[in-house]
Formats: C-alpha cells, structure tokens, sequence
C-alpha cells in the first residue's frame, strides 16, 4: 500500500482489510475510539494511531499481523498501557494491538508451580490465582494492579522483591510469539534449559519489536511463611548508601532493600502516614521473608549490619500490618509526588551498588545547576534509581529542563559504570541516551537480530535501539570504552 | 579462496596468510602438532583440523577471525575439549580457536562480589582465585577441574548446585565477544538489567555459532558457612523420583538434589568407597546449604518430607569430611562406569520433574529393548537426568544401538514436554533430536538469528541448529504441538 494516501484513506482501506477477515467489534478506527490509545504512562507524548485492534484469541493475532505485513502497515504492541518509557506510543498511520482481552488464566498448575496466561492478564490477577495454592508470581512492579504480563515480557519489569527473586525474564519459563511472517513459535520451556539459541531471553525486554506475544507460562513460588521489615534511619545519604553495601557484603540478599531519601519522605508521609522518620536524611527498609526461623536469624544479622554501619535508630515491624504499613509509603512515593508538585519526571538508571553515594551527591549537584528539585526513591539494593523530578510543566522551560536533568543523570549513571534503565525500558523516552550506551557494532548487532525477527522493522519501529542516524542528530559520542564509534559520521 | 584446492594446498596458504599477521607459536599446522585437537569429550566422533590456532589476546582473535572472514575459511571455537555433545569437533578445511592460552585473571572485585577472566580460565580456578575473599563461583560442572569458563559460556554449563544456584546464564553479567566481522562487542553488563536486547542470554549456550568470547565477567557468591548432605535411601526408583517431587512442592530449594540407582551405586560403590546404601532401588542427595541455623532448619524440614515420602533409611553427613565422601560418589560416577564398561555413552534430557518417574520406568522397558545397561545418575531436582548407556564399541553394533537407545529416550524426554539437553548442548550428537524438538518456524528463528551474527556462517556451522534437509534426511516430524513442520518436505 502506497504509504503517500493521505491519512483518512489509508485508514478506511487498511481497517477494511482487517473488518474483512475479523469481527467487527476487533477493529476501532474511529477517532473517538482510539483516543484512548494516544499514549502510555509516558503521556507528555501522545500521537493518535490511525487503527485499534482487540485480538481475542491467537488467531486473530495472526491474522491482524498478517493483515500489516501485506499491506505494509507498522505495528505498536500495547498491554495495559502504564509503561513509563513510551514503548506503547502509536504511530499517526499505525496500527496498535492491544492485548486487553487476551486476559484468560489458561492452566494453573501448583504442582508444577506454573502458571499458564494469556498476555493480557495482569501481573496481580495470577498472584490472586494462585494464592488458593500458597503460591504467588514474584516480580512486582509498582504498576501491578493494572499492567499485564505481556506488556511485563515487553518490559522486562521488576519490583521491589527483585533483588531476591529476580526479574521478569526470571520468572518466565517459555512465551508463545506471532511474529510478523504470521508464525506462531515457542520460546523458552519448563525445563531448566533448553536447547538452540535461548531466544526467550532475548524476546523478555524486546519492547514489541520481535513478534506479539499470545501465551506466557510464569513460574510461581511458595508464599514465604512470613515476613518482616526493617526500617533504618540514617543521618546522611551517603552513610544510608554506604549501609546498602555492606548489607550486600556480609552476604545477605533481603527480600527487599529500599531507600527513600528525606525529600521523598516527607512527601509521601502526609499522605499515607507509614511511620517514616522524616527527620532522617534517608531511610532504608529491608525486608527478611522465609520461615519463621530464617526471618528471625536474618533481621538479627541485617540489624547489626546496619548499626555497625552507621544507622541512627532502627525499627522492625511486629506485625504483618505494620510490615504492609512500611512499605505503602514506598509503594504510593509516586501517586505522593503528584500531590506535591503539578508534574514530575520518573527515571530509571542503574549503577554498581558501590558508586551509589557519588551520584546521590552528583543528584543534588544537579538540583542546583537544573533549578529543579528530584526525590530519592529507589530499589538500592539493585542499585536501580528512581530519581523523581519534580516540574511544572505550565512553566516556561521546567519541562525541557526536566528532560534535561534526567539525561544528565543518565550520562552520569553510564560514567560510573552502570546502564540508562533498570527496569521501564528504553521506548521513545531513552533512545537517545542508548548513543551514549553502546558502541557503533553493539547497535548494529540490536539491528542484525531485530532484522531476524523483523525484516521489513514493522513492529514497533523506531523504538528503544536508535539509528546511526539517531545518533549523530543527538549529537553523543560513546567514549565509556575508550572508542569513539561514530567518529566517521559528522561531528557537532 | 575457491575451497576446490587440495587440502594441502590450502592449509599451506590459510597458515601463511595467518601467520603473515600472528607470531609463530600462535598457529599450528603441521598434523603432529594438531592431532590433539581432532575431538573433544565426544570422542566417538573425530575429525583432524586444518588449522589449529593459539591466540595470546583478544587482538589476535580478532587478527585471526578476519584473515578467516577474507579467506571464507570456518572457524570451530574450543575450550578445554571435556564437552560431551562435540561443540568443538573440528571441520577437515578449517580453523580451530583454542582458549587455551587466554587464561588470566583479569580482576577480582570481591566488594562488587565480580570476578573478570579471560575465556581459557578453568572452572575451578576462578573460585579458587575468589576463596580468599569467602567467596566462589556457583556453577560446577562434573569437569570442572579442566573445563573453562569459555567453554561454560558456549554450552550454559550447569552442575550439581545449579537447582539453588543456576546455569552458566544466571551467574555471568558480561561477555566481550569478537564477531566474524572483527568488531568487539560487549554483551550484558554489571547491573541488574540492561537496556537493548538480552543478547547476553542468548550469547550464552550458543556453542560458539555467534563469536568467540575473550573476556568473561561472573558472579561471584558467599561460600556458605555450612553444608549438609542427607542420603536418602528408597526401595523402588518410582518412590525416590516422587520423593524428589515432594520436597520441591514442600517449597525446599536445596542446594542439590541428585538421584542415582542401583546400577549406579554399585557401580561407584567399590571405587570411591562414598558409604551408599547399595542394596536401596534408589537413593537421593539432598544438600542444604546456609548459615548453621538455616542449614539445621532445612535438613530437619527436609527429613521429615523424605520420611513422609517413604524413604527406608535416612542418614545425613555429620562432618564437612562425609559430605565430601557422599558427594564423591556422585562426582565420580562417569569414571566409575569406565571400570564396569568398555563404553558408555553418558545422555543429557531434561523433563518437568512430575514426569520422573515415567521416563525412569520408559528406560528401564528401553534396556530390554536394545540389549543393553544403562545406569541413572542424575540432578533430579532439575528433572536433569544422565542416563549412562553401557556398551562395548568392539562388539557388532552395540555402538548403533547405544546411539539409537540415547535417542529413543530424548525422544520420550520431548514427548512428557521435556528438552533434548539440560547442561551438555546439542553440537553434533543431538542435531536429529532438534528436529523432534523444534517445528520449522522455530528452527528458522534460530537461523535468521545466526545470520545476525554471522551472515556467511563460518562460525562453528552445522553444529546446534539443524538444517530442514537434515531434519529430512533424518526422518523425523516435529508433532508435539500438533503441527507437522516438515509436511511439504518428503515423507519418509
């Protein structure tokens, strides 16, 4: 199809192609019913998609990729849609493929300990199934009431129990895939390995650009007996950052390891009351899970790590209500920033656990340079930040300058050795900040097998891996590795 | 080079050309000199190389993969040689990379728990290098006194810890990789997640088809301050094998969980004198491993499961001494069937472990069968099982019928929803059981990825992934999911 159709045309032909090999009510292309679809959790962009589809089985996957890839059509995957990188922002003459009503608990099998679910089930619901069996799906990302597990696999998402329990490729033992030539493979197994090249890995985090993922087989785990937090008190950020590694060091992985620094403290208290020593200048929470035993041993241990590196006072919680009331603070730090400030700005980079006082204090640093302030909040444990910078978006420049302290402390997170995003993707919001990531070659081999998967770069394009291009307009030069790859294009 | 010249001819101008570009000592051609090198642990297969080379850095890797990219001359990557599938059998017209002499420590940083090795560092000599510092490096492979990190990251290597520990693809973070274009890219990283593609996962377990690794950055963990090993002893194989399904859904990960039958400890039994209860059907290893509280939890937890689950006698090691003797047994079973058998051809399934009992009993109907003895020695925790086949290659075709035993039961391992290997790779031995275990769309996904990689396919090629004509010639259709791949290829 000639792509120079002017918009409305285009759209009337591509949905009557898909209308004539599906139901009716898996097609939108009215306006009023794609709105809805014009951007993910990352809504200072939006673009209207030129079509909507609702899949409801495999086949109707199948077909609607068949549909784009014969008539040219480009394709943006989309879950629940509360991914904060853009990875689910529509193309003007694209069309998107929502997973919403591929939600069925296909198998439950808690003697295998796996689940078995359609990608549009969220990541909640099959920790609700198989509790009944004493079992829960680990990863937690913050979203998890509403995002799904498809958009999960797109994302590679963690949550605050991932340093324990790992992240979501993790926790995914086998996907189905459509991919865009309309085959439907399996990737991945119930066994420990598998054979052949482990594409499964490679699809967890591909951010919707090698194929449309239709069933996802979670491994659960047993609910442990109990669990038990610690909050720890500290007069300084760096002291806090320093406790973090030495917890690490006497060879504890806790169940959870979280910091909140006083910004974000005295944010969210007011709001949730946890119980947050709001006069500290950072507070941990490290939480223990296991038997009854195990916890008690392991809070003895953490809370002498955690004296001997410097904490000011210590709580354990003593029940598990006051376990849940730690952690809600935690849990609600971002719905809290919105009630301080009309915007604010979530990042995501990680850095090697040792260099995390250098950036805390290379943060502040940039509070000043930016005019903007940024709570702390983050899985410390991982190393994985969450700095939330706070703007008004109403005010002339605090948005570019937003975006622009949040490359700065990107760039920093790359200098100290660590990588642009933990946990939320790469999508349209970092795809600069991937020039400064890798080299020339390590974003030809991203092309090489994205080329694999996708010849004609249908599904989801120009997401997460920047063109050469890209880069050049971006005007970054790897240098991390003492190479300089873009050095034959033109310099700015 | 047109690849119609004599061999003699062109192994003369291949080892000119390198060696107008490598000192001597780095590339060996005359035939005395790479006799060695004409198999690896597989060594029923064998096969001179053209070429064998020695690189000394990852500059000459790099030298010696471009003069083979110009001259189009294949190359087979090789570790220590003690893999079991025949990765590293070499090609008559090409080149083998050794790793031999790529074996430094390049950096122990036991407070960011990372250990940096060039690619020829054996197994054991990282964790030896790491002991001082309390810690190790998880994965331990029966070779590990020879087997390299290498040549671990070419077949995701895995080891009796790896139920609790994981595969080579869990414990390492970073690879540098020299392509066949001759760029050098790194692969993964020290944080948590990385941003891009996961081609670490996937560079991990691909037997040497994507590139040739020259730098290795692993995990290092806290040795634990205390194991112990309960043997458990069973009087039929089906109540141990269900045995071993009780105490993973009693929510125990042990440390190890292995199974041997009575074919196996009697045969270890007079060699390594490990105090196994030789006249039980059955007897299991569990290991718990932690700090002295969490290991006496576990093995009384652990005991009570075994006991419920109809174990007739229970003993558990009482010093580090009979830990090690209890486990010395199980480490020593491959040489111990070399005392009782001229041959024995060692298999590595894997299958959901709710199925071990089934294929334990599928075997033992399959040793009438085909004439022949096979001993079971096997991380039942996985459902990774070892069946030992025992032939005697000198009697007439007893090798034929070791080999098509070996396949029969992969075929049943696929068939309960298993794999065709869990740690040892597919390299030449399991080419035909891909077939069984991938449909077409599958297999062509591995492909389109190799050729991301590696578009002339000089690296390692015609190991791993099978081509549609071989799964032709071998007869086989892929039917576990109801499909029939190959059905517009001929029938056999």
């Amino acid at each position: 199809m000639p792509s120079d159709l002017p918009l409305a045309e285009r759209r009337h032909s591509v949905a009557a192609a898909l209308r004539a090999r599906l139901p009716e009510r898996v097609v939108l292309s009215d306006p009023e019913d794609t709105r809805p679809y014009e951007c993910d959790g990352l809504a200072a962009y939006r673009q209207l998609p030129m079509i909507v589809t609702l899949p409801e089985n495999e086949e109707q996957v199948v077909t609607i990729l068949n549909v784009c890839r014969e008539l040219g059509v480009r394709i943006v995957p989309r879950g629940a849609g509360t991914g904060l990188s853009g990875g689910a922002m529509p193309i003007s003459d694209g069309v998107v493929v929502s997973t919403a009503r591929l939600n069925r608990i296909v198998r439950m099998d808690p003697y295998a300990r796996v689940a078995v679910v359609q990608p549009g089930v969220r990541n909640l619901a099959i920790s609700e199934a198989a509790a009944p069996h004493g079992l829960y799906y680990a990863p937690d990302p913050s979203s998890q009431i509403a995002c799904t597990i498809g958009g999960n696999v797109a994302e590679n998402s963690g949550g605050v129990h991932c340093l324990k329990y790992g992240l979501t490729v993790h926790n995914v033992l086998r996907v189905r895939v459509a991919t865009i030539e309309g085959d439907v493979v399996e990737l991945g197994g119930e066994a420990l390995d598998a054979p052949g090249l482990d594409l499964l890995s490679v699809f967890i985090g591909s951010e919707g650009m090698l194929g449309i993922v239709t069933e996802v087989t979670v491994k659960l785990v047993p609910k442990p007996a109990q669990a038990r937090v610690i909050m720890a008190s500290f007069d300084d950020v760096v002291t806090g950052a320093n406790a973090v590694a030495s917890v690490i060091a006497a060879g504890i992985i806790p169940a959870g390891l979280e910091m909140m620094d006083r910004t974000s403290s005295r944010m969210v208290e007011p709001f949730v009351h946890a119980g947050y020593d709001t006069d500290a200048a950072a507070i941990l929470l490290c939480e223990a899970d296991g038997t009854e035993l195990e916890v008690e041993e392991e809070i003895g241990r953490m809370s002498a790590v955690l004296e001997d590196a410097g904490a000011s006072a210590i709580a354990v919680s003593r029940s598990e209500a006051e376990r849940l009331k730690f952690w809600s603070g935690r849990k609600n730090a971002f719905p809290a920033a919105g009630r301080i400030s009309p915007d604010y700005y979530c990042m995501d980079g990680t850095i090697p656990r040792k260099n995390l006082a250098q950036v805390l204090r290379g943060i502040e640093r940039m509070e000043q340079e930016f005019g903007l302030r940024c709570a702390n909040v983050f899985h410390a444990g991982d190393g994985n930040l969450h700095p939330l910078i706070l703007f008004d978006a109403n005010k002339p420049d605090e948005f570019e300058r937003a975006e622009a302290f949040g490359a700065a402390i990107l760039a920093l997170c790359v200098e100290v050795g660590g990588t642009i995003t933990g946990e939320h993707g790469v999508g349209i919001e970092k795809i600069g900040s991937m020039c400064i990531q890798f080299t020339r070659a390590e974003l030809d081999t991203f092309f090489a097998v994205k080329r694999a998967f996708d010849v004609s770069f249908l599904l989801n394009p120009d997401k997460a891996i920047p063109t050469l291009h890209r880069c050049a307009e971006f005007g970054r030069m790897h240098v991390s590795k003492g190479q300089l790859p873009f050095a034959d294009l033109p310099r700015f």
